[in-house]
């Protein structure tokens, strides 16, 4: 497995694979592996592509009072778990390699951005598009695969691909969970044990969210009320949303239809997670 | 000439022209062409590469009040033109093969497209921005070309493509006038007899600043209220501004002094005409 730093290395050996008649998979991620970026890898090496997993943190989409600089790192453990799962190269540039002057430009999904996690991370989303606009085109990527876990983001760079004709093609790829069910993340270190007993009531409300439904509930606010008393009832944890939209566009739901999404983002201490379910069909 | 209408044709003519070694070049324009159109294709022609042409007016960079409707056009006149100066490929979507969904993705450049003509344009050169990235990732070239009359916006899409690290080089050309010294411009039709005379005046006003600063003036100030003065005197052009700034970066100066731009757009009845002149090595 090759380990670039520099974007040049990167066009020239993408260059060379294509060259070979290798087409190219791009995985982004932000490092601190863990299943779920692994699961991403396996998707992408489905293809028979080339599979190129870029490891960056991105200043650009992370607020003032966020956490940045305590974000985990860790590239030698990432390099082997990137290199059992079948990475062919890790892209891990420096900040500066990516801004080497001051970023005048930036790519945004209007409305789409602006809700949801979008509401209370201002800039969040516009960060993430322009880096994703700028890995694409330092990558070139034939296909690129993004986590459901952050739904809102899957959608969002699928919303830029279509709109800007971006030539790839943009894969979602179920969120994986511990074997209790939380949803995996690099942030889940930062969870006290208590706490990480406490975050299961993420998936366990969305869980029952989904009997709900089934049972015959339509009611977004009914089913979003419900859900945020029981995160409120037994845990210490914040609501920072609980939503019921459109799993299309996000558009605001009264009645469940369609395709739906549950989104939810709960704070336990300074820890934000989110979580969410996809209900078809309805 | 192949003329094309979609993006997949464009997308599959291009990828036969590179796997026959050939490298692409675009020409972006919003057609009816000039001889400063056929400048850009003379120099993409001296690179040996594949020759695209957009033609496409573009919706999202008119105002609601700008002449997005009554912009001149005539792809038939166009098409000859084009192929007399060797174009390879006319690419001349219709508007809903370039925005076939309601657009909800914006690239901007910030605070260089705020200032000269995007203050008195605003939303322009979010429009341009906008869709030079659609038409980049549409024909994929290795280099493209754009004329310096429009300079602030050949500054914005090199410093786009920089900040989004888009695989290609932005190459400037020099204005072309007509040979009593008006620049080419495809509004330049809009012109009664009267204005097309009066339009003279820009070039001369230019020309002139340009003596002053040989004859030692430094103070952007008194250039700029002179060109003012000048136009304003001589003609019946409303002057929306005269601006010297830095070529490089379009900064305000008080002194000349490096690569500088002199900058002016100026309406003739209801037609605005650009001009500007760079000066080195002051």
């Amino acid at each position: 497995m090759i380990i670039c730093k520099l974007i040049s290395e990167v066009r020239q050996i993408v260059k060379d694979q294509r060259a070979n008649g290798r087409s190219i998979a791009l995985v982004p991620t932000m490092g601190f592996l863990h299943q779920g970026h692994l699961t991403l890898v396996e998707e992408a090496k489905k293809s028979g592509a080339f599979v190129v997993m870029s490891i960056f943190v991105n200043p650009l989409q992370f607020g003032p009072n966020e956490d940045f600089a305590r974000y985990p790192r860790d590239l030698e453990q990432d390099a082997q778990k990137a290199a059992g799962a079948g990475v062919d190269m890790i892209f891990n540039p420096e900040v500066d390699e990516m801004y080497p002057t001051r970023n005048l430009t930036y790519v945004e999904v209007g409305e789409l951005g602006d809700t949801l996690c979008g509401a209370s991370r201002p800039g969040h989303f516009r960060g993430v598009t322009t880096v994703v606009s700028k890995l694409l085109h330092c990558v070139q990527p034939d296909r690129a695969y993004f986590g459901q876990k952050d739904y809102q983001q899957y959608l969002i760079v699928r919303q830029m691909v279509q709109d800007l004709n971006f030539p790839l093609e943009v894969i979602a790829v179920p969120i994986v969970r511990e074997e209790d069910g939380l949803a995996m993340s690099s942030r889940n270190v930062y969870l006290t044990p208590e706490q990480r007993t406490e975050a299961l009531v993420l998936q366990r409300s969305l869980t029952e969210a989904e009997k709900w439904v089934h049972q015959g509930e339509r009611s977004a606010q009914v089913i979003a009320e419900q859900i945020k008393a029981k995160i409120t009832n037994e845990t210490s944890g914040e609501v920072d949303y609980v939503e019921i939209r459109s799993a299309d566009d996000l558009s605001a739901l009264a009645t469940l239809q369609g395709k739906v999404l549950i989104a939810l983002a709960v704070r336990f201490g300074s820890t934000r997670l989110i979580d969410n379910k996809v209900l078809e069909g309805l």
